[in-house]
């Protein structure tokens, strides 16, 4: 019997030209027009909205958008589609950054921003059951008045089924986990239409293969989630925030891992580098010295928040870094905050009319200094603009290119350093991301990072989605659009 | 093209005989046999003790056990077998609970407990890498010089490989998470020989699907485990362990309720009710009235855990709880722990000759009261002695049911009360096990559970072990022993 990993591993990003039948397209959209009348559209700006905008990414607009209402109009798209083998692509909030909503294959995006009922908030179990249109910003919004919140927060308000599908994480993640640890169950569209739940509600279970895992960060490809079940966590009693700086980013990491390996329990803990508070200076009116800043937030009891501060001032010092400037109004807190989320628009204050390039890595936190380190000494070398933000805790960082997109050689220039840096972070036992997936930016490293393991990954899209129409082009590379009743290769092609 | 996930889903657990290839056997032992020289072994002394000891399932011996010592040589086991089509079952401490270990089908049983080796300790970044053979006790042992320990505590001096392998977890989980949480990254072999990294050391990555996640719980059908890297955690300035009595069961759940909701970052929290209090009496001499007790345990700096065990003494008060007896000495703290860990010596102890059946459920913590008290309701009503603990802040607990298994109607009203168990736990929202795993023993009930969930489990089991040679016959009913060459079902027959 032959391995089932035999398949060629190889994913370097190259999209083979699929032969595309443009007429199964039009019987599936046919066959779905009458069920959902003018929530299917084939106009082209709405189409293009449903391409990569985020990011110099090329738009590919899939042939057709359907906005759905309920879990089983998903299922009916998806068996209509498979019937057809035609590509269908789940649309959250639209603000992924590695072309994860392309349609390189065309097909029919699914727009699910209209799902967006929170199902149920249980306070007793500390989890709720949310539709996954809803953003996480409407979902705290919704959770605040009941003391609850839930803490993932990638910096857009992206949509909850989104964040699922790309096992974001953010700014809260050194403390409260990234959406692997903090997604209960799912309810999952499977790639012949029927639907299931990952796993029950209980917090813990040992029955059989962690199913939500493995559909947390598939990015859609292994089916389209219809309903979420997260962890919620009580809003602390006593929150405290503060920013300080320090004479260099190393120095500035140095008291990151000392923080972590003391176990104070941080809640956030983020660096800017000097070009980044530039930026946040001018665009949010801050008046930070020019130099590597933490901005960092304790939860807590009052007691507990006041120790974790004070011995992380001690750390702070002991690496050089300034006093801790403490916001402890609450509104105070939000302008920090917002300032750190701003980040985006702040780099491109750094160079107006370029465009920005969002790429995000991920080390051992131990190798975090001389990654970033090395990265900006690149930057230099290369002449690039690029302000760098980081979920240090996490051994997670940004850097956000500036780039001048009609110039041939500052592109090329562009695309060799962030080879180099995704090449770099791998090397050092890292990841090419942490947070932003793999999509279509990032296929190209995949074999790079995990060689043997990507051919397990290509025998489980095979499994199940055997006709490759479930958000094909992603992670694993171009995926053949097989016709129905072709046979399928067991492994990859 | 027919669905990937069209097969029957029932797993009845009904071991249908497989076509045993006697022959096949010999071959793969007699092409290892000079490989492992006398690491190889068919005594049947030893292949009983690799067979399932702890529970009354039957024991299942495997035709041959070899003891590996490296990662190639159990790729050089599996390419062996797989060449074969013979059986290969992963074996650690051979403390599971459900079968686990055992061969239905004959085949090699791979006993990892020589690769024992601890490969790094890596304080900075607060993770470690070690062979599966690692227990549990030997690694924190080694660990303790650094001020680091490795929480995961599932009562059983288990290997870290087959801890990985079921998902495990027990008294810290609570606050540490389980082994979902605490696994960054494994080693494994897969059905074909070869060997993959699941991912790298990066704290988080969003690069592709998470294979770890898939392998944890697993329980060697997907591939064998053959090198850990674990998470660590810093031993806490201070710890504080207590007990304190309920006048019922449903106070005591309301207890741990009302403190998960506050949000106090518990360390353990564990229930055991008036009859387990009565075996631990007798069996560690402690002098705890015969009701209902919590044991808690808090970890964090000397101020926050007096804050914990205050805000929770507080919290039992409300509940009708007596006070909290403090264990504050480090050997006090042993001599509690060890008592609730002697639990199932405990329970014997109540029914001297009987056998031990242990089972477990979770469910969601608001049904928890529920859950137990129609449990203990049916246990009156069923006539059984059957002591209860839990780590009641999962929602999880145990019952250890004890039996006279001469007695054919007493085995019958144990199967029974199991069965409506797990039920119970089901319909509650809740899984038929936290964490002892499906084995062999609870596949009746994976379907009821998990509905479709299961059919995408057999397409992932037939896509990464077409042949069924990784420890067949457990989580997902009995597998074909399907023969080189012979053509392979995507799903499930």
């Amino acid at each position: 019997m032959p391995s089932p990993f035999a398949g060629p591993g190889a994913s370097d990003g190259a999209t083979v030209a699929p032969e595309r039948d443009e007429a199964a397209v039009a019987r599936a959209i046919a066959a779905l027009a009458p069920v959902f009348g003018d929530r299917l559209t084939t106009n082209s700006v709405i189409r293009r909205q449903h391409g990569q905008t985020t990011t110099w990414l090329a738009n590919e607009p899939p042939d057709a958008v359907i906005f759905a209402l309920t879990t089983e109009e998903v299922s009916t798209i998806v068996r209509t589609c498979a019937a057809e083998g035609v590509p269908v692509i789940a649309h959250g909030a639209g603000t992924s950054l590695e072309g994860h909503v392309n349609a390189p294959f065309g097909g029919i995006s699914v727009n699910l921003s209209r799902m967006n009922r929170i199902l149920a908030v249980r306070p007793e179990d500390l989890d709720c059951t949310v539709e996954p249109g809803v953003t996480r910003r409407q979902l705290n919004e919704h959770l605040r008045d009941q003391g609850l919140f839930f803490p993932i927060d990638p910096g857009a308000d992206a949509s909850i089924g989104g964040m699922a599908a790309t096992r974001a994480s953010g700014t809260n993640a050194v403390r409260y986990g990234t959406m692997r640890e903090n997604v209960v169950a799912l309810e999952v569209v499977l790639a012949d239409g029927s639907v299931i739940e990952t796993t029950h509600r209980a917090r813990k279970s040992a029955a059989g293969y962690d199913l939500t895992r493995l559909m947390v960060g598939s990015e859609g490809t292994l089916g389209i989630v219809t309903a979420i079940t997260l962890k919620l966590h009580g809003i602390p009693e006593s929150i405290l925030a503060g920013v300080c700086p320090f004479p260099s980013v190393e120095a500035a990491c140095q008291a990151v891992i000392t923080t972590i390996q003391c176990g104070v329990p941080i809640a956030r803990i983020e660096l800017l580098d000097a070009l980044a508070i530039k930026g946040v200076n001018a665009h949010s009116g801050l008046t930070l010295p020019e130099q590597p800043h933490l901005f960092a937030e304790f939860h807590g009891s009052a007691a507990s928040v006041a120790e974790q501060a004070e011995l992380f001032g001690a750390i702070v010092a002991d690496h050089g870094g300034g006093t801790l400037e403490v916001a402890e109004r609450p509104e105070d807190r939000s302008r920090l905050w917002h300032a750190r989320h701003e980040f985006y628009f702040a780099a491109r204050a750094l160079r107006p009319g370029a465009d920005a390039l969002a790429t995000d890595v991920c080390v051992p936190i131990s190798r975090l200094a001389e990654c970033i380190g090395e990265s900006l000494e690149d930057l230099k070398q290369t002449g690039l603009i690029a302000p760098l933000a980081g979920h240090v805790g996490d051994g997670n960082f940004h850097l956000q290119v500036m780039v001048d997109q009609s110039s041939p050689e500052e592109v090329a220039a562009v695309k060799g350093f962030l080879k180099r840096l995704s090449h770099r972070a791998i090397a050092m036992d890292g990841t090419c991301t942490g947070e932003h997936g793999i999509g279509q930016g990032k296929m190209g490293y995949l074999d790079e990072e995990l060689g043997g393991g990507v051919a397990v990954m290509r025998a489980i899209k095979h499994a199940l989605d055997p006709a490759g129409i479930l958000n094909p082009g992603k992670i694993l590379g171009a995926s053949r659009w097989i016709h129905p009743g072709e046979a399928v290769p067991l492994a990859a092609e």
